[in-house]
């Protein structure tokens, strides 16, 4: 059997990034304003902390400006809802990213609601989730997108597959089930209580595990020359697809890592940029 | 073979809208006010007519107020808008349903979202579709709540099971997709791009046809035993399901009409009187 092809994210999301950054320097050239995007972080969890730093980054290199609110793992609801807002309420920020988990003491949702549909690049409200779903034109959640972006580069075209999505979180699954909905697949949503997993996942012409589980769909669940999106992440640059099995029954599948994770960044600042093009009417 | 057994929506509703009843009258009682929805209809489409005026019938009977808005059918988006913004500011008025479809004249997303999501006791707006699609509490979509609350009452759970949804309307298909989600069902969704729709809805254990074809599921596409949910509404009182051909196959099944349509009612008027005691604070 042939192995199957990779799916590289990193190229396309280079590219992506590349374009982003124009768009940014004209928008900075014609209103003298550069795109900003408010990254809030909550406490001090170690993986967090990295996420954010390389979405600091990764806008420093497209010439989008990023301004850091730490607050203290302390942080209330109240508190962190009325950063939000000021944020929300702030013309100098175009963009607003909550790190998410922001952990037991805050109600998530509460602090997700008090960000401004408009600056919410990273699609985590309400507002985004339905306008997704609804195929309506707005942001959306950066993986999700990222990974709708992926297949559209490697020719992979949703309508009228077969697609499975392993997962069923707010912020991934649910979203990438209705994008995928959106784009005319059939789409299959499977999770921790679905009676016979390998069964379901081997109806699918396109996998998307997203349910942060090390190597849980296995080379025997893939239908024969299937595609797999593996949107896992966990401990040790683990996916939530066996690779090494998958990749032997696969058409094409994402590495971990190189897959979707530089098409969620991507999707970030591209967002931000276009966030700020609308605000400052350019 | 044995037929199926009825899964009959009247008797269930008319306890739904009994206790609903009870509730309006103490609500009454305590507060010197009666619950009032408040019913707007865009043209005279002779459906749109009746579905309207057998809304307002059955809050008569439950002590609910209706308050009747008719507009032209020349009406614009903008003066809908304005009229569902005085509603929803309208303190005298503590549910809002806007007949659907509202013509093709009016964005009816906008008009949608003009909704207070604390009066959405019809579930049309984002906010509505993200809590049900997230598990969170708010107002469910009639329909899709309704066969939720049908399912309950005929002892069936969809935990576990394999559900498929036949149709993604945003006010049927998706939110009863997503409810059924929420109760840990393994839910795919088919629609006019599925391939082979027959194939797919074999698979479930719970069929729900939710997509305006009559008779467009036919008894050799239900599994042995399955449950299954017309909640398709054609002329002559004709579902989406071949009723003759499925209830030799199916184990329970809906009458067309008599099953889904009087839950719908009856979960219009139960969210409204809830929406009311919320918003009187009693």
């Amino acid at each position: 059997m042939t192995q199957a092809r990779l799916m590289d994210g990193t190229a396309p999301a280079r590219r992506i990034v590349g374009d982003a950054a124009k768009k940014a320097a004209g928008l900075a050239e014609r209103t003298g304003t550069a795109p900003c995007l408010a990254t809030v972080l909550v406490g001090a969890d170690p993986a967090s902390v990295t996420y954010v730093r390389m979405k600091q980054n990764r806008c420093r290199e497209a010439g989008v400006e990023s301004r850091h609110v730490a607050l203290p793992a302390a942080t209330t609801t109240a508190e962190l809802v009325a950063k939000l807002e000021e944020l929300s309420a702030d013309a100098s920020v175009h963009g607003i990213l909550l790190q998410h988990p922001v952990g037991d003491r805050v109600d998530e949702r509460a602090a997700f609601e008090a960000i401004a549909p408009e600056k919410d690049v990273d699609g985590v409200t309400f507002a985004s989730f339905a306008t997704m779903s609804f195929g309506l034109p707005g942001f959306v959640s950066c993986t999700p997108g990222g990974i709708l972006r992926l297949l559209d580069e490697y020719g992979v075209d949703p309508a009228g597959k077969r697609a499975v999505v392993v997962g069923r979180s707010a912020i991934l699954g649910k979203p990438v089930g209705m994008l995928l909905l959106a784009r005319d697949a059939t789409v299959t949503y499977c999770h921790s209580r679905t009676r016979d997993l390998s069964a379901a996942v081997r109806e699918a012409d396109i996998v998307v595990a997203a349910v942060g589980r090390p190597r849980l769909i296995r080379g025997q669940d893939i239908k024969p020359g299937a595609v797999v999106i593996d949107a896992g992440y966990n401990p040790g640059d683990v996916g939530d697809v066996d690779f090494d099995s998958a990749v032997e029954r696969a058409s094409l599948i994402t590495p971990v890592p190189g897959g979707v994770g530089p098409m969620t960044i991507a999707t970030l600042l591209e967002q931000t940029v276009d966030a700020a093009a609308r605000q400052l009417g350019a």
